[in-house]
């Protein structure tokens, strides 16, 4: 055989759950998308057809809702670890599991001044996710917020650019800044609060990205990474995606009207795409 | 010629348009997608493929651009009158301007206790929509919510429908009811203060929705449409879509596992689209 | 009360079904989504809560299911006029019930020179879809494709248009046509063979298009529809959405380039959205 | 400074872009997708927000339009590897340029027996993918087809798994097995016919997938890598993701129906997701 299995994995993708614990005073929900990937010694699945090692996705996604009820009970960075771990522990070959988590946010209404007991309204399409990857020789915890799509109408700019033969962008001193961003970070400890600290983080992304006089995508890209890094002990590495979301200055001159950086075109393609990772110093 | 044109209308859709409006403290950023769709005696259009008096759609467009400096000032309903309006009265042959527009909302960022000068952060996907029909024999406006999507964790039942051969639906006295409403109302008023009064009936909306003991998706929506009207007399008629977003407890019990309504299965497809009208009664 | 429930209709949507039907030299494959909506009389569940006249939504999909091997055994187009029936048929009080049915392609594989037994590859996202709307008063079946991209490099102007203050568009002799149709046509007939006519009325489209010296994409569309009400006796009126899919020249001359119709950039949004409904004169 | 920048990398995405060539009898026409993505030395941009080596993405963007009318003339790995290479050889400090193309397929009519000239039909959703990774220490060149949705309705088993306490799927001896392949592969040569490798690079995952007497979707992927590396030496190794379209037979039993493997309901989520890396052995 000239040919071998260089890498294999499987698992159930969008299993989708959601849990009510009642308190004494309220019902707390909770939704979350679960996808789960083993990886190990199934060569002879792949190659012979013997699926006695098997670990089926349809058992995997029984066992998410199974383990849910006793062990979705903090955070979704819990329940991914008590997850994997289970995965990895398990009668089939598994070396690693991966289980990622994403968190449909859910706020309390509050019709008038006190929060509802029971009735809800989603945050939107922001989502808290984790990604827990488990295997002998360590375990890695990321966290990390997708689609927050945040924006400035000020201080920002993109100057003193190199320009050749086909750069046709003007200067611009002061232009919107746009983004949807994908974060995500490593955690350098465990046993740690992780619901707390994310709140922490993402508000602390956010007054960076608010206050930053911009230079470019790149600079608050890494503003937004080295404050994380360095008001928060217990990430060792971020990585931030900051796609351009462009606003560009509609032409109203040519119909004789000014256009005081007001009016803009709101494009979705083409679009720039930023990305970066921040890590804290060796030997610090 | 054994055919004719019965029904014709063109327009531009997707058209992007954001505004930064620079207050003495503080930016106000809007931003808005706009569809036009002009209907006329296009009929030479059509059949012989004479242009004179086709307002391009790429004009169209330009005209959005164009007239959002002056005139998108307040509510998004006044500008789509002005913009349907403007149509109509336009050379080009058009009887009736159909102006819908879509707010993507954003929030100022509050990274301390105040709100900041000009940071951004997206509301997430729920919309404020609305619709002008503008023509010689009446105008009608529209407006309307997009992707609310509510949930409640109790007080919720659905019991006592017909049974025939193919029923299998389990009766179900306390139930997840979750759906993404569109919500669209008719005024039957103009010079309103539009923008307050969406905010008030949201919020009445909500409130209904949470605080009803629903026996179906259907009572429920039309309890919300029935408050909005006895409320406000501004609006003529409500139509509320509510596809239920199931949640489907989770068999555990086949694991000796007790659910005591905890843990859900939440699905997406095959959904139930439930639907309906309420107007105010005539002469009442 | 001083409102009432003007509308109402309720429904289950995207019923996937699929089904394999055993030749003796091969097998047949085919996969629908069912969207069932119905209406009637239902005031008292909108009203006071009272479902037993509900035929809920869990039993028009459990229906679906049960009818399908019996009854989806031709064209879309007469099983969704065996479940139309069936509903308004059912001691549950619909007066009215709309059936829609779309039709997910597959082809056989071809390996080799003949046709694969039992191995199929998708025939993409174009669409044969079907909607019937069965009442006492009269039934009506439509038919139409969506999702259908076509395209033609040359043969398609746009000039002569109206200039105003905002027109910047310029006169094109010669541009790429693109559009993505929704076409749908209303029988005049039943007991005919739908789908060998869907595929002849689909090659008309096409043709019509093919061949058209296009002087706008309203001409286009108005002689689509009129070949098709030429040719075929069974079709009552044809409604046709032809949005524009623009591929706009790109600026190469400001680099020293050439650009004879050569290099386009394709851009999803703004977008043209032109729509015309054709029909057989009467009397004729 | 406790942090530094690991990685970073910026480029343009979703650079639309199509294409006529003139022929003397037809026009070809095709329409493609570029995202290029840079890396290199740009720490002083990140860092200090010094703009000067920045190659900004608008200039990526018109660069990939100017290049285009000369070197977009054959394959999309060509195309991809010439741009590559452009951006490397550049002033900027660039090391690394990332370049994926995603062909959008068009088909030319054949309204009669023979093609038509100039106007198309989009061949769907499924696409030829090309991602050239181009720096100083050597360059590799993928070519891959994503969307490809395939199905089969017999001669698929998933039978003598592994059962645990959660596991509940039955025995399966014939079922559905329907998968949106994403695959790509890595060339071990330059300089070949890309275009007509990849032709028959899909035909023999066809034919291996319509062949397979598949024993699971791990084995079925297995299969179609290898007949791959078997059939064409300049395939160096070859990546499958297999999510699995799940189609599940629907319990007609319960209506005193019996399903002979006959009605199954289509569900999107969750799904099985089996990939598998399958390479060419050292020193063979």
């Amino acid at each position: 055989m000239a040919t071998f299995l260089e890498k294999n994995s499987y698992g159930k993708h969008a299993i989708n759950l959601s849990k009510i614990t009642r308190h004494a005073d309220y019902h707390e929900f909770r939704q979350i998308t679960v996808d789960t990937q083993l990886e190990g010694d199934f060569e002879s699945v792949y190659l012979q057809g013997d699926n006695r090692s098997v670990l089926t996705t349809d058992t995997q996604k029984n066992t998410v809702y199974a383990l849910a009820k006793s062990h979705f009970t903090a955070s979704v960075e819990e329940f991914a670890l008590y997850l994997a771990n289970y995965f990895v522990s398990h009668e089939a070959p598994v070396q690693q599991a991966t289980v990622e988590i994403t968190e449909h946010g859910w706020s309390r209404m509050q019709p008038k001044e006190s929060l509802h007991p029971h009735a809800y309204i989603s945050k939107g399409n922001e989502k808290h996710r984790t990604k827990v990857v488990y295997k002998e020789t360590g375990t890695s915890i990321w966290s990390g917020i997708s689609q927050l799509l945040i924006l400035k109408t000020t201080d920002s700019a993109f100057e003193g650019f190199l320009r050749d033969r086909y750069t046709t962008l003007p200067e611009a001193s002061d232009r919107i800044l746009a983004t949807e961003c994908e974060v995500s970070w490593l955690w350098n400890a465990t046993g740690i609060d992780f619901a707390s600290l994310y709140v922490d983080i993402r508000n602390t992304l956010l007054e960076t990205f608010a206050h930053h006089k911009s230079l470019s995508v790149q600079q608050t890209l890494y503003a937004m990474g080295e404050a994380v890094l360095e008001k928060f002990r217990e990430v060792e590495e971020i990585e931030l995606v900051m796609p351009n979301k462009h606003h560009i200055p509609f032409n109203l001159e040519q119909f004789g009207i000014q256009n005081n950086n007001e009016i803009f075109v709101a494009t979705d393609q083409p679009y720039g795409y930023i990305t970066g990772t921040v890590k804290r110093s060796p030997s610090l």
